[in-house]
């Protein structure tokens, strides 16, 4: 999938919601416990009730190595499972990977060749030749992080060489190492005001928005500040959606709040006249 | 395992090799592919000959996660087999994590928790809360990276605000978030004259020293700039050793490699004075 081809996504389902699934154990509905795989169960029913609603999924791979080789296998079915639905949906592993080239070129394998995910984040502290083993795969992305939505970011992310934060250097080195084909960015709802200056480095790309909902983001911030003419925007929601409940109605409360979040991007997307 | 411990282990082994388990199946001896696990059985051979001169082993997991599942199960083996010669070989999780608090909670008990562990590498874009997760287990270890051996370290690492680099302030923030105990440092072999340098901010911390051997390094000028009174050093080599021979006697050719760098260690440490 390249750019056009998202923004497309987007148009049709009016939405640039990405639902994170990030299952904890102890934080999934207890009468899903006594399945063979509680968590693949799990990401089953949130998937078919979210669907409809979002133009992309976030496993975050913490969540299923913490399993060791039965938590790989899930992530693989889960993987696999959005993949049949056969609607476009656009699947990134929030892996924060980053090595030296040799050992990228193994992660990256891991994850755009021998599972089928469309992207990966990286992190981008050992720079370019850590990176663009990922870039090496047609039609699969890096999502790049930039600003990130937790506290820690101010430890070394605006870190500043005369007027310049490590952030924004990251953000104009890194975008001639692909094209926006092939590069987005993670950038943190939280710091929502910084979209307007992250929007001058680089006016394109997309970026990934992590943050929305738990972490205290503003969807509407994001969107005022972030979207381009292309949206722009893949908003990431997890713990808001999944764990919306914990009944055995869990499944309706995700697709509930899912699709209240996509009437939002809808009436976002209508008031710049993208939709 | 800490600071004094590991030290005492170096002082009995008179060496401070760490070896680096990344197997490529391209590069593993014809003769192993035949077995039902190729790697694995690589892997036990490389430790059955290397552990006399090594006090440490360090498996990349980029090169067990690009086989998915099984992958997995050969890295939760391996860790296994070393673990069980029960000599106090120290083995870290070559993983380079970090993500926000609640998900490095998860990679650090995949590692540190449901796998034997006694290290893993982590980076530190993400910052504190990113971080802290991995040193909540004791007698574990964070190994942080500082600068690193391949060319990319140059785009971010050398960032400068106010004659202060960032893998400089990484060194200096990082060490109030635990102790000489648990943290120690990623800085690369081929920036060997940097550890003089580095030594002035850590002077006491462990420092995982890459690069030797395959990437150019030089153990003599590492132990010369890096070394301290309590040896304050690991050198890892990875191809070096393992591949040192394709042949059916790989594993005796990978011995000798680690047996040469083991007597030259125990001459820098008994230069010394230190064994």
């Amino acid at each position: 999938m390249n750019h056009s081809q998202l923004f497309e996504r987007i148009r049709k389902k009016r939405s640039f919601l990405c639902v994170g699934l990030d299952p904890e154990i102890d934080k999934i509905p207890a009468f899903l416990r006594k399945e063979k795989d509680p968590i693949l169960e799990f990401n089953k029913r949130i998937i078919d009730a979210t669907h409809k609603y979002a133009v992309a999924y976030k496993p975050n791979v913490a969540f299923y190595e913490c399993y060791g080789t039965a938590g790989w296998t899930t992530l693989e079915k889960t993987v696999k499972y959005i993949k049949d639905i056969k609607s476009g949906l656009f699947v990134i592993a929030d892996a924060k990977r980053g090595d030296i080239g040799n050992t990228s070129k193994m992660y990256a394998k891991a994850f755009l060749e021998n599972m089928p995910f469309d992207a990966v984040t990286v992190a981008p502290y050992m720079g370019e030749d850590s990176v663009t083993p990922f870039l090496a795969f047609k039609n699969k992305w890096v999502v790049l992080l930039a600003l990130t939505s937790n506290k820690g970011a101010d430890d070394f992310q605006y870190h500043n060489e005369d007027g310049i934060k490590l952030f924004e250097r990251v953000l104009s080195v890194s975008q001639k190492w692909g094209t926006i084909d092939n590069i987005m960015y993670v950038v943190g709802a939280t710091r929502a005001e910084m979209l307007k200056d992250i929007r001058r480095i680089v006016p394109e790309h997309f970026l990934l928005v992590p943050g929305v909902g738990a972490q205290g983001g503003s969807l509407e911030e994001v969107s005022k500040y972030g979207m381009n003419s292309k949206c722009g925007l893949l908003v990431n929601s997890s713990r808001g959606i999944i764990f919306a409940d914990s009944s055995e109605n869990f499944d309706k409360a995700a697709g509930q709040k899912a699709h209240e979040l996509q009437l939002e991007m809808e009436k976002y997307l209508s008031e710049r006249n993208l939709i």
